[in-house]
Parts: C-alpha cells; sequence; structure tokens
C-alpha cells in the first residue's frame, strides 16, 4: 500500500475509536497497524489493530473491521512445544460476525470476499454486538467479518507471534508492505 | 454489608461503566463483584470489579475507583513453582493514582486510608490518565486510588487467583461478604 493509503487507513482506524469512545495516546495514534494481510484489497480482507500490551505472557489489542471488511480464515497453532495463542474478542462497538468449527449457519449474515471463497472452510456463526464476547481455544479455525456499520473489538489473549499464524488462504502474508 | 449496601455498589459501578461508554450485558450487570476486602469501609478501600473472561492463562477485567477510594498495598507471588500474576491496568475513564516500588513521590497525590498509613509502604506514583497504562511485572508491591473524579481501568493479566494475593494489611479479606 501507499504511504498515503497507510495514512488514510490509520485514520478511518482512529476514528472508529473516537466513535467507539475508546481513548488511546497520540503515541498509539502513530503506531496503528493496517494488516491488508498481503491481498491489496484491504476495504474487503484487512483490519486496523492497536497493540496494548504484548509480554510473554499476555496481550491486548483493539481490532477495526469496517462494514463487510474480513480477517481471513486462520489458527494459531502450537509453537516450539507451547500450546497456542488462546484468544477472547469482546465487541465494543458496531456488530462483527465470528465463524468457526461446528453446524454451519443456513443463511450466514457474512460473505467471503469474491474470489476468495473456497479458502473459508468453517461456518458456524457467532454474531456480537457490543458487550458480547467469545473465547477461542488454541488452534481453532476461525474468521471474522464487520457488519453493517464495522466493528469495534477488543482481543484478550496470550502472547502474539502472527508470523506464527497459518492462513487457509496461501496467497496470505501477515506482515503489510509500505510502499 | 447488606445486600442494600451491595446492590447500590453495582449501582455505582454500572453508572461508571456507562459514563466511561463501556457497554456491558445485563448478565455481567448482575455479576458486578463489590471487593471490601473485609474492613467494612468500602468507600475509602475497595473496588468494583467485572470479570470478563479468566482462562487458566490470560485474564481481563474492569474496574472502578470512586474519588479517593483505594485498592490496598498487595502483591501477586509465584504460586506452585508458576510465576506470579503479571498486571497491565489502563486507564478508561478519570483518572489513577498507581503506586509501586521506586523513588516515592515528594508530594503524593494519593493518601491512604485514615488509620491505614502503615500498611502502605511503595510510594513510587504513576498517574494514569484515559489512555496511559502501566505493566507490572509478577510479585510487585503496588496499590492504587481513584482520582478526583474516580476512575475506570481495564485490567489486562495472567490468570486471576484473588486467594494467592499477599496484602500488607494483615487485617485484609479478600472474600466478600454479603449478609
Amino acid at each position: 500500500m501507499t504511504k498515503k493509503e497507510f495514512a488514510d487507513r490509520q485514520r478511518r482506524t482512529a476514528d472508529m475509536f473516537a466513535r467507539a469512545h475508546i481513548v488511546i495516546t497520540p503515541e498509539e495514534r502513530g503506531r496503528i497497524e493496517i494488516a491488508d494481510l498481503g491481498l491489496g484489497d484491504y476495504e474487503h480482507t484487512g483490519l486496523g489493530i492497536l497493540v496494548y500490551v504484548n509480554t510473554d505472557r499476555v496481550c491486548a489489542k483493539e481490532l477495526t473491521l469496517f462494514a463487510g471488511q474480513t480477517c481471513p480464515e486462520h489458527r494459531h497453532p502450537a509453537v516450539a512445544g507451547k500450546p497456542g495463542k488462546e484468544e477472547t474478542f469482546r465487541c465494543r462497538w458496531g456488530s462483527v460476525y465470528l465463524y468457526v468449527p461446528g453446524a454451519p449457519a443456513a443463511r450466514p449474515l457474512g460473505k467471503p470476499p469474491a474470489g476468495r471463497e473456497r479458502t473459508y472452510t468453517v461456518w458456524h456463526e457467532v454474531v456480537l454486538k457490543p458487550g458480547d464476547q467469545y473465547t477461542l481455544a488454541p488452534d481453532t479455525l476461525h474468521w471474522f467479518q464487520g457488519g453493517p456499520e464495522g466493528a469495534v473489538v477488543s482481543e484478550f489473549s496470550t502472547r502474539s507471534t502472527d508470523e506464527a499464524d497459518v492462513f487457509t488462504d496461501p496467497d496470505i502474508r501477515r506482515a503489510p508492505e509500505v510502499t
């Protein structure tokens, strides 16, 4: 993504935090991460991330998703004999459609990004509205998408090691590239 | 505390969450914990707690403190060979005065509850306003007090095991007693 795109996307994420009444510092504003996951289609595949803390033991973040924007299907496997990342998502603003293994939704509210449908394999639907949360056991396949207004979601987890994540879509690259 | 006191204190904590624009569910509203720490002086020693999640690995909570209300000095020691609880406090609303080991404040903003001064031994002052946060290593003595408006504070940590906490004040009892 270009520097201008990056700055614009950071601004949109900061605006969503403001709408959700989540106060962040100017320093935090400047290190909002824009993850486009290497597909170059941020409006459909990607998310905004602000990491509050990530120690050896604990991680806490805020995430933003635009309406219909998707964090693609992935899991957090065990690494070097340690159990994979455990995550709790708590919706703070808007709504989010979360998909996990289990009985598939007959009429899912979310829709994978066009052309990528085959890389979405779990279809048990959990709808999170403000105050709702869901805890994922390590190594559980999951993907999630912003609802009609988008979403601001808090994530409470064990240490984040993004480079260990396994995405179903082989075209995905976790590290962002700003050009 | 009486049932009426308990209900009134839960209501005040819920009101503070609402003021901080933190959305909680009716189920969560009903399980807000009122910790008076056995001293029977909740206006000065105590805090409101809503535990979002507490697994073997991760815990996330919201805490409330009234103006001048104090969570008394304590630490989280190692238990059964496992390192003690690690905590990050993030101020969401109001302000909080946090005290940890280190160079003592010349003119501290916080003040221990009357009659309990001798059970407050660490005086390095950290003032947290909305968006500010501080991470405590395990087994670090600490206490904190609500500023002039009180405070709403998010806590991100490893598993909470309150019964393992070591308080400096020998009169403190962690489990609340509602009569």
